[in-house]
């Protein structure tokens, strides 16, 4: 057993079962060891940031971490952006970096660079495996890293020669350990349950693993007992949402909106996240969204287990029992005519069938007439937490190999898109149940509206070719037929909503192309 | 004015006339001041890795930097891997990247990150702009360092009130100093003059601004009067090459072929070099591939200038008026038949015009059989000095818009262009006469050479699914549709011969793919 095989063993002995993989010459003891492990499931993918995307997906959904594969420091580089949305949405992941053996490196060949210093700003944890002897306990300390709540990212770097050289003794490693679930403090408890009981109006935001399974519903009991209203910020990692689940109030994304739904709250409760921040700085804008006079009450920290705190609040308010006041079934009726961003969500609405997931990178088009698809039948939401653009098609990638018995859609605007488009050709060798739909309005159009939110007024011919995409206009039909994808365009309400059920009949990946 | 005004003012005044931009929200004021500004191009990147790389293949053209704009840390994290190669290809290059404002940046916002720490490991210069009244120092300092002999990467790191705040006054600048040409000392001089006097076997290798202009003529009459040999590394980062030149023999990329190429030499003379390297290490084969016993004579340093040093050699030697030998044209029949290394490099000899530039990042397809293009028209030969993938599509970007004149070709392999494929676009919208031929193998060829090399024997059908990318194949006339760059496949040698030559016919980008 070589140091590759080791490594690879022990991924799959601490659960670690997938490796989303953008190989090169100094990560080949690793494919073979790869190729000879069945348990190991390796997915290829033709750029790193859709390997690093899609094992952000994938945890996302199985609240389990998945590796990547990356070929040396330009490798990791390229697959940072989506590094560091996964990090901010508190996605676990293993990244195994290839490097030059250690007797190489002293002559500084083309492709050295400090990987160290590269994977630093965005890993929570960094090691480098210095021999085939100790690397299984390398990769179990990055698992086990990389299991904490919340996911941490873990970046192991890997030597040639250590990937190669024979390793004297099998290890022996301790099995897994069962996650520990913390508690907020009694104290925190009594003091969130005095302020619900004081009646003044009170808004949790719940973040993370708060926005799901029984956490969420008893959330929901809370509020029930409470009158209290429960939030979710703009973007969020998961959402379990539509009919039957406890139902979010999503905080706008534009400053003034949010400002605005803010300001009547007396108390903001905060479960596995912070106060509502201003996406970006603008002159004449505040950073944080709430009134003067609102009180910010820390409820669960980001390291605690919402559930638990939940069931402790229901303890103290006396009301474990409560029934959760749920999301009814809207029935929307299928809509016609022009596209717009409320046809676009009614259309959804509809279309989207029970326990589907929805990532959500639309920008412009889709993302602020979300609300119309609360009632739709039961589903995931997925939203980018890091601002990174180019994180949807490998997320949706990645989800799609988590849950394969279900159907994710992809909402991108076509500049996001383009980003990480490699994405399709993996969904398409994959056989993935992934409907890509792109918002093609040629444009960068979210960067109009900041244009004139900046102060910079109307943008000049000059500006405007900077932010319009539309010469040449990308032919997405092309695009996605060039990795493998069908696609259809359309140009209707109606269309739309055939071309989103069509897409469920079959299996793979297709691509709906949304003219605007 | 604005510090975003001051800034681009400053760049233009300093000589760094175009910016490729792939802008966001924090950059708006910097896109209003670009669009002021009818001095400064922007040119508009749909991927950073197509800005950066293209900022590398316009200072190789031009000798002088360009600037990117990126959006905050991810930003300059899609773009770090053509920033590591335009690093190793010594080009100097001023990137802006964007950034919360100082107020801001406190809560943590989403895209927040330590953009010093992701910007300094591929970076000679990085300095956050805390304020437009020295915003103008800043960026002066910035292309400052960027012009340095060799180019460095300069990173100016523009928060959003920087740039939006108005300056008390206007910045007085000192004009752009002309550059000082370093020479060697006199005792390297004749230190190398009494090895060439020796008449032992001596091998020149020639880098960076060496292997063109003067200098590379210089070197030739060096080569004339001695009966030393000139050559290069394998990849270098711009040769004047084809009939009327100095010719270079070009050390071979496999480690067994280059030390039996190097081990008839006595001596090794660097110039802007260092000694040759393996590009990787392997288990069994060594990392320097001079044989031992061979003497390395350091001549020009990195920061010295060649021309200058071989001036004064050929002083020393008593032979400055010796004529150099020259590279003659070689008329080469336009090859029929099957597409194989030997004939796509026949039909390029025969249909590469005049003054045209070639970017080579064929790999396993091209890059073995260039020597066969020696007697081709001159032209200029790119190559990639850092080994990260997906560097020619953006450096051929950037060549044509250095040179509109030229036509430019890039020779990519498959698995290759699909890492920043996004340049076509780009190619498109600026009309750029660049030919890009996709050597369509379907497979990381290169690695299954490499998994053999490595020891790993021959690679199982698991290892394989990982190195074949022809599940699915790409369509490449569809992806260059997509993106508005007409294709044409070819699939026998007299055919891709017929192509190159309509390709020069009219002006424009096309996709040629080879079918392998």
């Amino acid at each position: 057993m070589n140091g590759a095989e080791s490594l690879v063993a022990t991924l799959v002995e601490q659960g670690v079962d997938i490796c989303f993989a953008n190989p090169g010459t100094s990560e080949m003891h690793f494919l073979a060891a790869l190729g000879g492990n069945p348990k190991m499931r390796g997915v290829l993918c033709l750029f790193e940031g859709v390997a690093t995307g899609a094992a952000d997906g994938w945890y996302r959904m199985m609240d389990t971490p998945a590796s990547t594969l990356l070929h040396l420091g330009p490798g990791l580089a390229n697959g940072l952006a989506n590094i560091h949305n996964a990090k901010r949405a508190s996605s676990g992941m293993v990244n195994v970096v290839g490097e030059h053996s250690v007797s190489h490196l002293k002559y500084d060949p083309p492709l050295t660079s400090d990987i160290e210093g590269l994977a630093r700003p965005l890993s929570h944890w960094v090691r480098r495996a210095e021999s085939p002897n100790t690397i299984a306990w390398d990769a179990a300390r990055a698992v086990s890293k990389a299991r904490e709540h919340p996911g941490q990212i873990a970046t192991l770097i890997l030597p040639g020669d250590t990937s190669w050289q024979q390793i004297d003794a099998a290890p022996q490693l301790l099995p897994v350990r069962a996650e520990v679930r913390k508690a907020p403090s009694g104290e925190r408890i009594e003091h969130v349950a005095r302020v619900l009981r004081s009646g003044e109006p009170t808004l949790f935001i719940l973040a993370n693993k708060a926005t799901r399974g029984l956490a969420l519903e008893k959330a929901g009991r809370v509020a029930a007992a409470t009158g209290a209203l429960l939030g979710s910020h703009f973007f969020t990692a998961r959402i379990e949402r539509g009919a039957g689940r406890v139902p979010l109030a999503r905080i706008p994304y534009a400053v003034a909106q949010a400002t605005a739904f803010l300001k009547d709250f007396r108390h903001i409760i905060t479960v596995e996240t912070r106060e509502p921040v201003a996406f970006f700085a603008y002159p004449d804008k505040p950073s944080l969204l709430k009134t003067q006079g609102t009180f910010v009450h820390p409820f669960v920290e980001a390291n605690e287990d919402s559930e638990l705190a939940f069931d402790m609040l229901l303890q103290a308010l006396g009301a474990p029992d409560t029934a959760p006041l749920l999301q009814p079934r809207i029935e929307t009726p299928v809509p016609t005519g022009a596209l717009n961003p409320m046809s676009i969500a009614h259309a959804l609405a509809a279309a989207l069938p029970e326990d589907c997931i929805v990532v959500d990178e639309s920008l412009t088009t889709g993302r602020e007439s979300m609300s119309l698809t609360m009632g739709a039948r039961p589903h995931d939401l997925i939203n980018n937490m890091g601002g990174s653009i180019g994180y949807a098609t490998p997320v949706a990638t990645g989800a799609a190999l988590a849950c394969p018995e279900r159907r994710v859609f992809c909402m991108v605007g076509d500049g996001s898109a383009m980003y990480t488009i490699q994405s399709l050709w993996t969904q398409a060798r994959e056989g993935l149940n992934v409907t890509t739909i792109i918002f093609a309005n040629n444009s960068y159009a979210i960067l109009k509206t900041e244009y004139a939110n900046m102060g910079a007024g109307a943008p000049g011919d000059r500006a405007l070719s900077m932010i319009d995409i539309d010469k040449p206009r990308i032919d997405w039909l092309a695009m996605a037929r060039s990795m493998g994808v069908p696609g259809v365009a359309v140009e209707t309400a109606e269309g739309f909503h055939k071309a989103l059920i069509d897409s469920t009949r079959e299996t793979g990946p297709c691509l709906i192309e949304v003219r605007l």
